[in-house]
């Protein structure tokens, strides 16, 4: 068994080689002046189960292919098994047409994986589960739910939970939450009246003087969170802290967090976080165990 | 038949669409705010054969994904067939396994593409004409040495010609450039006497007293080409002008060309040419029509 880490998220390769307690693998994956990517694996791996660490987080593009090099290079290599580990599921938003002549680039990132080698994959949370039927190879699908459930069970919180759904999408999530926490569940109902009108948020369930957990699987410019946490405090909230697996958190994300009603942030380590979004109000929760007993 | 341009070359996919006698297909291509591509084909394209012009050229990986994204987007949307025209075919050196445990990139790429739905590639001077017997489904390989040669042919030049390798793999090049100028070839051949030793540049071929033309597919770095030229003229060339096909040109390589020997650099727009690299000492000849014959 060997572990090799790309370049995402070495940080949490590394975590996950301690838990199982391995060293990582030799590789060097570094640019040719003209930005083509160079792979060199330093090691034989010559009829080895071989998994490779990569999130397809930001530079998304960078990061399919520097993987997807990797692959071709381990395959060419003799590996035995080419096990992808892919905390965050780049493009996984994309997973079917919602407008004409849009790409399903879900399931073009899956058939990418499968055509250059891969031969199984275990990843985190997907933004949908149908994403799993994308892939003609075994798929292992973790939850980061519990991770994050368990870190609020153990904090000292003012009062009584209520586990929040930012939208109808989530619902199911806030459900598998609320049972690892014994709460309730309430939903944010936002609705557009009319046209050109804006949005009404309606939230349809109780929590009032309570304390709501927002969870949502991506959290990515925080507009839909934040807007959320300042509705339920004014509608009689005691506080509220906001949970997810994935903490994409681009463009304006860290600047409305910190004007937002938001408490915390809980989030994982399936994608890491560069040194500006290293925030106080940010909590990170290392996903190395779970993908440790995965593999 | 639809013609549609992705974001690497824009210029010349325009001037194929006039030569061809067409108006660019309506799309638009961009990225979300976490970086990751959106696709939105503009107009139906049921049953057409259309065709997708995009130079993998620098940023790789961000052309060869919104090449792959825009594929998929126009096999879900029922193209009749997909023909993708890459005037330069990004990691075309990664053609063989030099080292071990070393990825064949440019093969990767050509699976890619298939995976993706691609139906028939028109490329133009690859690194290695074998990187054809990658690809399974139909590929035109275009010329460049006949725009070249002819574009040198039309000079006023103030001797006679002699067209020069600057290593042994472009001799075939050469060659073919030589007879379209009906003009002797010579060829640098480089050799290092012994390790940690400096390089001998040794010309084999007489170039005393003549016009040197320097032929190579790709200039890169320039540095090949620039030490060529210099070792040409010390030498006893009478001058010395450098052509090829795509011009890479990353790192030091405008540096390098404006302080060497070459008094002209003649290439073609397979790869288009950032503001900062339109020096008068480069010449950029036009494939447009070239390529629109292949259509
Ligand atoms: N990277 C992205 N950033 C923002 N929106 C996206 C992204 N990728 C896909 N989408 C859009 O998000 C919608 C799907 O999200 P959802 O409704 O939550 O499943 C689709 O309309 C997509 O066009
Ligand atoms: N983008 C690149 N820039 C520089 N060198 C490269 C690049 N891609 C591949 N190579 C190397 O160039 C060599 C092949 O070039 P050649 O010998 O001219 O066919 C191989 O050793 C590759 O490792």
């Amino acid at each position: 068994l060997k572990v090799f880490s790309l370049n995402s998220n070495v940080e949490l390769a590394q975590e996950i080689a301690k838990v199982i307690g391995v060293e990582l693998g030799k590789c060097s994956v570094s640019q040719f002046s003209d930005g083509e990517i160079q792979i060199n694996i330093e090691e034989s791996i010559r009829g080895c189960d071989v998994y490779v660490i990569q999130s397809t987080s930001s530079p998304v593009n960078e990061n399919i292919m520097e993987l997807l090099i990797m692959i071709d290079a381990l395959k060419r290599a003799s590996a035995k098994t080419i096990n992808i580990v892919m905390p965050y599921y780049g493009y996984a938003r994309q997973d079917r047409k919602a407008r004409a002549r849009e790409p399903i680039t879900a399931k073009l990132v899956a058939n990418l994986l499968e055509t250059a080698g891969a031969t199984r994959v275990i990843t985190l949370d997907l933004h949908a589960p149908q994403i799993q039927g994308f892939f003609d190879i075994p798929i292992d699908h973790l939850m980061g739910v519990p991770i994050l459930a368990d870190y609020i069970k153990n904090k000292e919180l003012k009062g009584d939970v209520v586990i929040v759904s930012p939208d109808h999408g989530g619902v199911t999530r806030a459900r598998k939450m609320a049972e690892r926490l014994k709460a309730p569940i309430a939903i944010i109902d936002k609705r557009r009246p009319k046209p050109n009108v804006a949005e009404v948020m309606n939230i349809v369930g109780n929590i009032e003087g309570k304390v709501a957990i927002l969870i949502d699987d991506i959290i990515d410019t925080a507009g839909t969170i934040t807007l959320a946490a300042n509705a339920l405090v004014e509608n009689g909230a005691l506080e509220v802290y906001a949970c997810c697996t994935h903490p994409v958190l681009s463009g304006p994300a860290i600047e409305r967090i910190e004007n937002s009603k938001i408490k915390e942030l809980v989030v994982t380590n399936s994608i890491a976080l560069a040194e500006e979004k290293r925030v106080d109000r940010i909590h990170q929760l290392s996903v190395a165990p779970l993908i440790g007993e995965a593999i």
